[in-house]
């Protein structure tokens, strides 16, 4: 009540007339194609559910950023309410009535129009199929498989999160089983990440980088001209100064729209769309460590550019959706592997982040040291770009075999060792810095590991398709946004599957040779190799 | 669905098993007294609708403090969401029929259930009462009324606004002929603000001050001791060493828990309670005056001390709500006026703000320029302690005469110059800084203005009181909170009406010269009268 008080004053009396017009005439009016009644019924109803989404994403934006710390119980029980009203509205039986008699008539539909019905179906399905027991099933260990791995991590004891991990494989197997009995479950699970692949495609794509990545790791590793980055770590970069060089570099590289999103700082850096308007970032700026945080801009940018560019004519429907976690990651990758890390940016940009640190390192050093190989690291998530598809594939291949049965849960402490060994050269100490790394598993994430690597390869297809990489030379960002927009974030989810999208962006399907060769070029020139 | 994504990824990577947890066990259970089960699923009906308000409250909040300037647009979708949501769920028939049921069991239930019954059945009557066309038509003049409002003051046009003045007395005489036809329309309206009172109590109270107030502004006016606050105003202060200040201030002081709140800068200062254990105020800094961000700071967080301090027992239960609006003000204005404006704080706190900024201003100039009396100003917001009531009651005035029909509104202009003349000896240059002004009347807010005075009676009151006074002459900040927790905040609505709880308070009712004893004693010693 007391909100509603001083808010009435407040909104009053801050000038958002703004707001109130908008309130009026704001309301986006889809115009499709079709007249088809029906159609237009459908897309009201998620229209109406992608609102409740972005509240959604305010209040976890708002819990990540900005609520003080006692705030958490109540904003669980806001996240509770939001998303038993989505669920209600999600499940709607009349969201299945319309897709059944639309299904009948695809064919008066355009093409976004008739993807919008079967993405929306697929979506129903998934949601629908479910009993209410089995979700409560899986919300309940999804929960204390988080605890449990949080406290087995902590204590560094495999044995306490060993039981969930069997009971999540048999969990998601019987779920998996119920959204489509024709398929192997882990194909299932990775359909909700990458539209469209299986694990045998994954697998044949992963086996050649495999090949190609552990003799050149292990060739960087022996190199005798080693990155020498001490310039660069004994000074001091103040925050205050990073955070300016952050906004700046988002905003004229990456393009970021300050009047239609945030930068702010988090523990843990992400990227988040209340709406194609709202799309907020962190970053995490240490005053250790330049470099880290810039790529941690440049990332959350990439993202927040693809949230940005979504087809706003599909304003709330399920086609306008990016197309999935691959492609999402891709979107972040282009621009911090291929731009921040490529040798043109610092061209470009070194003079002014030289003047503005006074900075030591040269021009050579910034663009290897934001490359370096860090060999003895056992951390996915602090890994390099040459190492890390090798974390990647471990955890890949270790997901297929406890999906088909080939190993068992109690087997990985040991098999994740001696892989570790094999890929990379090195031994975890313990589970903690070993298996009990990654938060995914305990909460019931199977199948997003891939997605990893495989952003890292379409980013690399994409900065390979000549047109681009001319533009990467010049450092002509614009012509590369409006690429991006016109080839991939606009398209939204029409293509149905990541493989059509990358075949019509780049003429050719995903091919994992332009990223071996990208990661092969500049690691010889970095390492010296011949 | 890219939030879900990323904020999937934040919020397990982020080390929030609270959040997980407290969603299990957070949700908050009541113990009441009656084991009446129809009394607990009112309780549980109304427990939901407040998690919704404070969902609502984090989108205010964002959408003042913090969402870019593009995201207006979504932002009106969420609110307009929120609210239909919010009012399907208000006026739900399920909740009428539990009233009905309970309200023939009263006797059965605790002070804090009856009182809660009672005052659920003043929203749900007030709500359900109007046809939902009258309740558009209200929606529709209120954005009306508010951007006709804004346009005529830019272009001090009255009569541009005078039609949407016109349309409001004619609906709100409808409207409150609805909710309550044995009494006078005026009064209904009131009683929105403050519930229990009358425009007759109110015209008593106020014709007290005008007879003691008009001649002491005269007498302070003709002065020969006027306050020279020059060597406050010729210095800088930081807005960042403002903020320090504000902060240890609104702490130290009115014991503002920052795990519970946060304090931000917005053009408007206004306090906003999400929740009680997430309150959060903003304040507004200006570097060429230290004592008005001060002011902002200590005037909200005032009002945030009342959220926090609201009765858990009661959680999202109507009684748990605040009194009423004046007394709600008469928090913010007791930390506002009888602690920083008094003499005492400044015995203790001028060393430490004097080392903070160089202070050139000698401790008696701070007291006396945060006292000071501005005659030329034509503007209620900006007005001082000592003309702000003249203002106040100049606008009362007109409301009632407006609805009891002894005045039109083409006369306001004309009225208006004469009263300010009459109360203040000054007339204004024109009709935007005469009757344009304030922002109320545009969006229909009749009755409102009387509570900022209210609420200034209600702090003298309470100041006044020998306990409080002797913690204020001791600057015992916690002797004082701990006072207000227990005789007024933790109150709630139990008492349905303000004069009940300052009586329960302060041992008698609402008595106007306590005030007048607190300006006509500050201002003699300040202005130096006989």
């Amino acid at each position: 009540m007391i909100r509603t008080l001083f808010c009435l004053i407040v909104i009053l009396f801050i000038v958002n007339c703004e707001q109130v017009i908008v309130d009026e005439h704001g309301i986006f009016e889809l115009k499709n194609g079709t007249d088809n009644h029906k159609y237009h019924e459908l897309t009201e109803i998620l229209r109406k559910i992608s609102i409740l989404r972005g509240i959604n994403a305010v209040l976890e934006w708002d819990q990540q950023v900005m609520m003080p710390t006692k705030g958490s119980g109540a904003r669980a029980e806001h996240l509770a309410e939001i998303s038993g009203i989505l669920h209600e509205r999600e499940t709607d039986p009349k969201i299945g009535e319309l897709l059944t008699s639309l299904e009948s008539e695809l064919h008066t539909l355009d093409a976004y129009e008739a993807a919008n019905v079967k993405l929306t179906r697929k979506d129903y399905d998934r949601k629908t199929k479910l009993s209410k027991d089995l979700a409560e099933k899986r919300a309940k260990l999804s929960s204390e498989g988080f605890n449990t791995w949080v406290e087995a991590r902590k204590t560094n004891n495999f044995e306490m999160f060993a039981p969930i991990l069997t009971q999540w494989v048999a969990l998601q197997k019987e779920i998996a089983n119920l959204i489509d009995p024709s398929r192997d479950a882990y194909d299932v699970l990775l359909d909700d990440y990458e539209p469209g692949t299986s694990g045998q495609e994954i697998d044949n794509i992963f086996s050649q980088l495999k090949t190609e990545l552990i003799p050149l790791v292990a060739a960087v590793r022996r190199s005798n001209s080693q990155v020498d980055d001490s310039t660069l770590l004994e000074q001091v970069y103040s925050t205050k100064t990073q955070e300016e060089l952050s906004r700046k570099i988002a905003s004229e590289v990456v393009g970021f729209d300050f009047s239609k999103g945030r930068l702010d700082s988090s523990a843990h850096p992400f990227s988040l769309g209340v709406d194609t308007d709202d799309v907020r970032i962190t970053t995490r700026l240490r005053n250790n460590s330049l470099l880290s945080g810039l790529r941690c801009t440049v990332h959350e940018a990439g993202h927040a550019l693809y949230e940005v560019n979504l087809n706003k004519k599909y304003k709330g429907q399920t086609v306008q959706r990016y197309i999935g976690v691959a492609i999402h990651e891709s979107q972040s990758l282009f621009w911090e592997r291929h731009i921040l890390m490529g040798t043109h940016f610092w061209d470009k940009w070194y003079p002014h982040i030289k003047d503005l640190f006074g900075l030591k390192a040269s021009k050579e050093i910034m663009f290897k040291s934001v490359n370096k190989v860090n060999f003895d690291n056992l951390i996915r998530v602090e890994a390099d770009e040459l190492t890390y598809p090798l974390h990647v594939i471990l955890r890949f291949e270790i997901e297929r075999e406890l999906f088909n049965g080939t190993i068992n849960v109690n087997e990985l402490p040991k098999i994740w060792g001696e892989r570790m060994e094999k890929y990379l050269g090195i031994k975890p100490s313990n589970d903690s810095n070993g298996v009990l790394q990654d938060v995914h598993w305990g909460s019931g994430y199977f199948g997003y590991f891939p997605t990893y690597t495989l952003g890292a390869l379409y980013a690399a297809q994409i900065a390979a398709h000549p047109t681009i990489s001319g533009w990467v030379r010049e450092n002509d960002y614009n012509s590369i946004i409006n690429w991006l927009r016109d080839n991939v974030h606009s398209k939204g989810s029409v293509t149905m599957t990541s493989e059509q999208l990358i075949k019509d962006a780049t003429g050719e399907k995903l091919n994992p040779s332009y990223f071996i060769n990208h990661l092969r070029s500049k690691y010889k020139s970095i390492y010296d190799l011949e």
